[in-house]
């Protein structure tokens, strides 16, 4: 089932930010010095890696809107599974503005893309296990709303999106409240009725001072496979149980195997490689009236 | 030398941005509720790992953004190397304040020092030689002016900023113009007398058809290290000469042995690994007055 | 126990536009024509009726932003009682800008203070019950996270903050999805660990069908006390119960005799009546220096 | 007469600022999750009461910045009266865009409808009189122009709109001027010739200590209704006369009475009702193609 | 008496935009290398002609928000009349930030200024008529605030801000309304009580037919002086009269002759001369600590 | 040849801005009370005097902003030749609309077609020197993007867009570094391959110094023509030569004759006279359906 598109709303303020710091004061000059204001170009979106797309919106809003003439055909939308080769969308129009948005436009599809290609892979990798993977709040600054819309796309799951609508007790929080009772008790006695209290555990003693409490969930943070292994059996189900502490595609499986709820991971989008997509040119484009 | 920093007006808007982005509607609702506005706190940015710091005007002024009572005391400024342990600077003040800063600060900081300890290593691989290494457009959206400080902090140096500072003729161009040497003039034609004009070339069959035109840089993209040599050899100091295509620190110094006088690497903007840092709690402040 | 304010920084920009929406063009005209560079003045903001304040730091932020020279002692910060003739705070400096920015505080001042005496009214009314008041989405535009945060400091608790922040499913989605149990599972199934589910129930049908599905909340919308009575036996805490519709401070303990564990109120953000609050010109400041 | 609506222009950023405070960094994810992509929904803006329709273009403006595909056809559009059961217009199109951006057009709509429904009950108690209704810089931060717009709406008129569009002499500016008299002059010497100068007189002494001076308008604040019979008298037309202070539309009748040219309401804005409007579900839609 | 200064929150957006379009992606890239950050500079801002200073404020604030740590002595505030070679003020601190923000606080004093003093010179050809010197809406785009003010700052008036701070009823809504006396009626009807009204005519024929309509203001447009004097003769000050249509300081005397009350100038605003001050470099200030 | 428009993207802000600057809190009130929202109406940009047009897209998208109802032809697009009662564009549809737009899209084509013109005319004095006539960094603040694309509507060339796209060396750079030489070099080693550093020169003694230093480009700063004839032939064309200081059409053919490559003037932006270009009413239109 396909996630749900963010919508224009949302990130059209991104985009066209994006667009502007490319163009500057001057916009291509390049294009503009070489390319005839007649000449239209057909190109296409074409996938040079394997993995999962994630961001077209934004990169067909910024052909759209640095030229509005730029038509689109989608061909395999976000979500959809790339091989090498694979056509995303074609683009055409007058070549100029397509070649003034390329840029911002792959920033964008890569980028995201990475994302969903990372999250996917990680996400197959615990597959038969109960184990959702989700993200993080360490974020590129900007661009957190678009990150965790492609961690969805690729499959995962999201963490809280900021400090706000979550409670999530920390190490710092408890050792100025002095301990795990009053830090909890007094999350509980200040937030709505809709906002879970989540609380992080280093040890299996903290984790046994935490149970009784009723958090709705418990970050097992930076444990051992094995000490993971116990905590789900204590929590028996009490309590989500997220696992978290460098977890790569590598590590998940054994990770899942100790029955956690979750796992989150912080590098799907603070460390993430871009998914390789390029604009293939594939002509100029004979006059359309 | 240190390398100047970004005024604070030219990225004010963006760590404000960031921290609402955290914030949202409710603020650290976490921190709210267990914290006492009248708990100080010392903390510390801490180096986990080998790296090289940039970011850390954009980090302070997050905690200062939040909360103008926040004080830090720097240790090691922007452009610093950094080994495990080492303190960054020191953070104390209202540790509400700092709690709920601490996500995005750590976020520049990290990201930054990330691009500028990749960079120092790939600078450090090609020492000896005569190559620089910079940065190409392949940025993250909104964040390209710090990115690519970061990577002037690190020791490289700064491709196009963007569409409108330079003029770069790529295979597209070519296409259009019918040729390189129409490509070339039309820019020339075009362009103001402090622009400059760099020419992609393929093969070396083109580098052949472009000399003589008189451009300031040639782009060798994705050439062997073969034909970079020989083109190198070509050009013979008559323009710059830039190696782009997929260079990681391990095939950098092999690239550098040809000549060039640059090597560009969009990785380092678009999937660099963060610098893990850390802000270390170092306990509760005692009344200031 | 004090509500935490919310940064400066989450409203600086909201405070400045106000400013200049009434600013305009030419600045406030009457008194940059009749009152001299040099008059200081020494105000005082006064309660004129009974309530609570909320909204004070937004108020003086008005004041600094439009003459930093203004200085402000707080007598009673946000959540304290008023009664007539109280002094919230004293205003000091050049009298063109407290005269400038008067409109501007107030208008803050007396909104905010107006919900959180509201709030205050009607969890007085309901002192003795479990149920505490809460707020809904039928906010102000672009004033939610203030209305919600004068919310909290009248002693209620705050809803939703967004669609994004919590699961709530109304009858459209029901009739949407066909039924409450695949509006449910559908919504289980796509959100993150820490977004809670509410249903919104219309009869006692409805909620024998919602029991056992899971949700941590059900809003009781539009039941007769009576029906409220039986619905929250038949739930008997196994989730959060939430009535709503109409309800004043009136009507409001009959609803939380029925055991309710929460009472939300549209009116307290939507129509509230100002407290009124005024700025009282207590004579001419000699000179400081 | 219908009342000039605003341009978008006016109100775009407005319109789409509300949409993102609700839809925060997730959208709407309770829709999302259950309702397809495909469905579409037909609906109506529905009045629940009484009253005077107001800010229709910028509901619908809400509803198509959400989404482009949806379509509306209005009924009855601003300043048309409207009994409980009336619809104001129809919303069609896909489901998600609608319930997404349903609450932001309620929230305009409501609150617009609101001010000009009770504009229009006063406007409606002092027919037969001279006096006109009128708003004044009482308004919520950010929504001055919308709201003086619903005034307008409501067959009522505007006072200033900001502190630079006209002149208002109070008491303190009188107070620091030293007397009625210098006030004004200096006043009258420093703006330009297309800007008017009312002067606010408590006593009917001051009043007559006001006559003679020519302002263009006298604010009688909080005057008995004997005192304002006498005032219009004193001042026999030979400027604007503004009665002000707590007036309701039960003491709106008698003040008119006394002759007075204006009254001028603070609540009408900063403590108005919302006029109860809902959007009614009618059905999915059949394909539309 | 000097004019009243624009706060800090009128202007602080437009000088913060002016920094950063000159700043661009990687600020003063020639400064940054030569000057070392521990440099110290003393500048002063010297006229190099005569005129009237204004925008003072402005350029300080690009020097402050540039660097905090930049320090000024004002010698000769907004309005001062300056010979060549008098200093406006002295600007001290680190020279990178002085050397970084001088064009930008340059482009608003030079521009301000030649405006205040081209005011000045206006108002000085017209000394001992009753004629007041007044600007028009032909400003530049984004700065008319600042521009306006300038005009105040060398002895003029102000006209419109806006379309919607007065009435000014042209010809073409002459021709759209059937004649000048429904024109009139209808403004009349619209606007709220401190809103004047102005009719332009362009004939003695049409000041005739508007004697009697009973408007604040007329504008007589492109009329010859000789037709001008007849028309304040047939208004004998019932109303303001305006003479506007390329009136230059050489023209001005015999326009101000003819008795009328006030002298609209276009070019004022959009095609004054900048007065020609400059940063001068007085030397490197020794450490200051 | 044409030259390449700004895309809509880097200017919409600017238009929407200058819109909203002019509509204020209530919108055109004389159009809007005299107007009738279904008049339509022709009309025609058109040329009072000689000139080049430029600036014709901000003004068109200034009309469809207002009303997307809007229509316009465009008779002579930027760059086009224009003598008195040459038609730029007819604009026709909405009355309302096109009468509320009008100032501003005259005030940015009128200001930009000003700049077009002027340096046209200054390109002409100079026709068959090889000199290039460019701009310089005094603009209007706000409006650099598009005062420089004006310039290259007239045939002009742009200097700097900023202080980040290239170096250029002055006199306290000189100061400070102790010297041409250790400037230049500092710059040389800082900057980016394709950056150009230009160096500012007061005498021929320093251009003496300056020549081997391999700058790009030599500004030839207040110097006689004598001084320039000289400079130039010492230069050789090793670098540019760029002629700067007070060089107005008359004495550009001079200057020009010296054989420099470039004159750069600061008055075509800073202190440029609008071109007049005026909004006929061409009557009413009939219903288009």
């Amino acid at each position: 089932m396909s996630v749900p598109p963010l919508p224009n709303v949302m990130v059209e303020k991104l985009v066209r930010a994006a667009l502007n710091e490319d163009l500057g004061r001057a916009g291509d000059i390049t294009t503009d010095a070489i390319v005839p204001a007649s000449t239209r170009a057909e190109t296409a979106l074409v996938a040079r890696q394997k993995g999962v797309v994630a961001g077209l919106d934004l990169a067909l809003l910024a052909f759209r809107l640095l030229d509005p003439a730029i038509e689109a055909a989608i061909e395999r939308p976000d979500g959809s599974p790339l091989a090498p080769g694979d056509v995303i969308a074609t683009i055409a129009g007058p070549a100029r503005g397509i070649l003034a948005a390329e840029r911002v436009a792959l920033n964008f599809l890569c980028h995201l893309s990475g994302i969903a290609s990372a999250t996917a892979s990680v996400v197959e990798a615990v597959r038969g296990h109960r184990a959702r993977i989700c993200c993080t709040r360490k974020t590129m600054p900007g661009l957190r709303a678009v990150q965790k819309y492609a961690i969805r796309v690729g499959g995962g799951f999201n963490h809280r999106f900021g400090l706000d609508d979550a409670v999530l007790i920390k190490d710092n929080h408890i050792a100025v409240a002095g301990g795990i009772k009053p830090a909890v008790e007094r999350a509980r006695a200040a937030v709505g009725h809709l906002v879970k209290i989540e609380l992080e555990v280093d040890t299996l003693a903290q984790l046994e001072e935490a149970l009784g409490l009723g958090v709705d969930a418990l970050l097992l943070d930076n444990m051992s496979v094995e000490e993971m292994r116990r905590a789900v059996g204590m929590v028996d189900r009490r309590a989500i149980t997220e696992a978290s502490g460098g977890i790569t595609p590598t590590t998940a499986p054994a990770v899942a195997a100790t029955g956690v709820d979750l796992i989150s991971i912080g590098w799907l989008t603070h460390s993430v490689r871009v998914l390789d997509i390029g604009l293939d040119y594939r002509g100029e484009l004979r006059l359309r009236r």
